[in-house]
């Protein structure tokens, strides 16, 4: 694909962001398919990583893998009330298979609990049976109507935990268990802070006794909601018939969780640390960490700067990049745009000298080094940068994270923000969890993000609205 | 669940495997979804180690994932003659969305060479862009009439490899490079011997210029085809219209192959190898490799025994099956049934003399050796494991496959097979490459399987209907 300009994120956040998507090789729209995209090599990549790492936690805490069917039964959705109604809007529906008109239509999975509920009726029946622990891989559709790439798609992929528990404290451990999972990974592996909360009874989960959810802030202040775990109390247990025998000998409903991150929080690495220049991966997500560009005019000098790239490259792990018929400078170009947190130069100079540059792609600084100290010098690099990255997604959050004590000091803050000019804020009040909250909040293009879960504010004060007592301030913003 | 008999393979071979994979805790039937199945943990488990070992290999080749939307616009399907005719009887088709009624239905994809066409036309412009080498880990729904858990389901996950070349020589190299590929991962992963060949013309890809085929022996004799690898010629790429620049700068169609294996291995895996006990597993593909089962009555013995076993766990890297409420007798059932290679039995009397249990799964001999050759001592049995299952395979492949050298002993051999009773066999015969070949088989109701690669028989020779002369002996078999 030819490359071209990538929109600076002044002129126009959202124009920008698809540019580093589409130039970083991550994504590209597919048409044809309604608010669907392919997911090219560097963005599937980047999911494979993010997958090895949330997989590897889900098992070390105890959870397997397993696999449901892609097809739910029309009348499954309607079993539970609150379910039906999230999720029926956005439903794809198949009504014809193997040539003919269906008895009964499939809905493709918009998310798994209803059939999960059906397959726990049949594998649960004494407290010897929980808790279980499952999750699973898979794609699912929800007919959206205004789709982004990653951040919102017709189809994405994700992973879906499942489990069940004898009683309801268990389950709530696992919600906040995973919660604190989830957080991790976003910090730890992503470079992005989050804050851990529970999500108001507005806008939790279509069936859940109660959401939470991670929320990152990007670039232009506006929060992206990256995973959420829910507690669904026995809703789907009683919906489904789960029962099970107690040590006690009498039958209880099953407690169960829910909780899911996606390829949406691709979309979420994307915003929260490239640059006008394209993408910029944290060392730990990055699939190719480092690259050898080497450098030549005559075929003597190439002989020479190859037989030493090759040996640098083998040492480091590097790729090296031999392709004909392309200037060095294309060579950086295409690899700072797909985010390589690394490139070394090398040319017949650097032969000479034992030296060789090496090019940090957040902070576009070069350094010379020794040759034999690329190794422990792309280490030590990789380190800062993924902590750099941190602390700098960190200063801008608590930067843009402020506090408003009347609903008019809200909405003044929130006026001036749009998603592609930027200048959003976390706005930090007290406010009554009550649906009707959220319904002013909403008349300012926001939302309330979540309830923290620590309060890192001055704790308990009058509602914004009403003027009753609530406990802490809870995060407003305008999101994606 | 609870664990029942499983029904001997002399008694019903069908009855036998689906017990296995029941017992086994690998699938089970997911009634409500037409012939459809739940992967369950043991078998998801299985399906990763199969993923990694052959990812590892795609990339090493060269190949990068991708991911292409589950939704193809029908018209699309009708875009390659027989393509469309031989998808279009096992459509899932999506005809509401959203809430209405679509303009144009989406087909679920039963394979994507047709979503690829349309994507290569946009990426593919001149010779440099080639070769373009993708691979994809994705579900696909055919809607099949008569379905078995893992060997045919009208959902399943798979691989699907896309590539397009510049030309047909290094387009058949790819073919035949994953065809190997394919046949390592089954020989020396799955301790499965497989014949490479080429399918009939009557059996090729719909849309295929040629496909080729692994063939694998089941221990009731019927084939199974495990993996396929298919010359699309330029049939896509004049359907799609995919045309890029030569070097010479003239205009040609690319040149396209593509290539699956899907959980059906699985079920090639079990009926490979399983026994009358329950799965069996090839070292190499267990998801748990070895168990400790500690033996004690009183709680002084219980301290002792765990307190070795916990150390020989972690020495070994084995799974400690410390479940209260278990007996010992229950647990060994419950790891025989699940294709565990090794289980360990440590008891107060192994405490004090220095010495464990070491039990086999596929043979099930018990030796006792010294605590500290443990570690030392599962390797070597485990790799005895790995061999020997795949020279009993080989062996059995060997005895049930006979020349025949007119049509009726072809017939007469074919006659006495079934599913249930076994009794396959892999007839060699010289038969001529002819849809008309295939219909007079299919009589019998057996297959050609395919054209081998290599002539391990007599060579050329003439054709048992026509008397035509023909190259070299055909493989036909009763099969899944």
């Amino acid at each position: 694909m030819a490359e071209s300009p990538i929109t600076p994120r002044e002129k126009d956040f959202a124009t920008w962001y698809q540019d580093v998507v589409l130039q970083g090789d991550m994504a590209e729209p597919a048409e044809i398919v309604k608010g669907c995209m392919v997911i090219k090599p560097n963005g599937y990549a980047v999911w494979e990583i993010l997958q090895r790492e949330l997989d590897t936690r889900f098992k070390a805490t105890g959870h397997q893998n397993i696999y449901l069917p892609l097809l739910i039964p029309q009348s499954f959705l309607t079993k539970e009330a609150e379910h039906v109604e999230g999720f029926s809007p956005e439903l794809a529906v198949v009504t014809i298979a193997g040539g003919k008109e269906l008895e009964e239509p499939y809905v493709i999975r918009p998310t798994s609990e209803t059939i999960v509920g059906h397959f726990f009726a049949k594998w649960i029946h004494s407290y010897r049976d929980l808790p279980l622990l499952f999750n699973q891989w898979a794609n699912v559709i929800r007919w959206e109507l205004r789709t982004r790439m990653f951040l919102r798609t017709t189809e994405f992929l994700w992973q879906e935990g499942h489990t069940a528990h004898s009683n309801h404290e268990e389950a709530v451990a696992e919600v906040l268990r995973i919660l604190d999972l989830y957080a991790r990974v976003a910090e730890d592996v992503m470079a992005m802070p989050v804050v851990k909360g529970a999500k108001s009874r507005a806008e939790k989960f279509a069936g859940a006794l109660k959401s939470y959810s991670i929320e990152a802030m990007m670039q232009n202040g506006l929060a992206l909601q990256a995973g959420t775990s829910h507690d669904l109390g026995q809703n789907f247990g009683k919906a489904f018939n789960v029962q099970f025998q107690s040590k006690e000998g009498t039958l209880d409903y099953v407690w169960q969780t829910s909780w899911g991150v996606s390829t949406r929080l691709i979309g979420a690495l994307i915003m929260a640390h490239s640059d006008d220049k394209g993408l910029v991966l944290p060392p730990k997500v990055a699939p190719v960490k480092a690259v050898i560009v080497p450098i030549y005019r005559k075929d003597e000098e190439r002989s020479q700067v190859l037989e030493v790239s090759v040996r640098i490259a083998a040492e480091c792990g590097a790729h090296l990049d031999t392709r004909e018929g392309q200037s060095p400078g294309a060579k950086f170009f295409h690899w700072e745009r797909r985010g390589v947190p690394v490139v070394f130069e090398l040319g017949p100079r650097d032969v000479a000298s034992g030296n060789i540059v090496l090019k940090r792609r957040d902070t576009g600084s070069k350094e010379i080094i020794l040759q034999n100290q690329a190794v422990s010098k792309l280490a030590s690099t990789l380190d800062a940068m993924q902590t750099e990255l941190y602390q700098k997604a960190k200063q801008r959050l608590q930067d843009n994270t402020v506090l408003a004590n009347s609903i008019g000091e809200v909405e003044s803050i929130l006026n001036n923000v749009t998603a592609e000019k930027g200048g959003g804020k976390f706005v930090m009040a007290h406010l009554k969890d009550d649906p009707s909250s959220d319904a002013r909040i909403k008349e300012f293009k926001a939302s309330v993000r979540n309830i923290p879960l620590v309060d890192d504010y001055d704790g308990p004060g009058k509602c914004i609205l009403t003027g009753e007592a609530v406990d802490r301030r809870v995060v407003i913003a305008k999101a994606y």
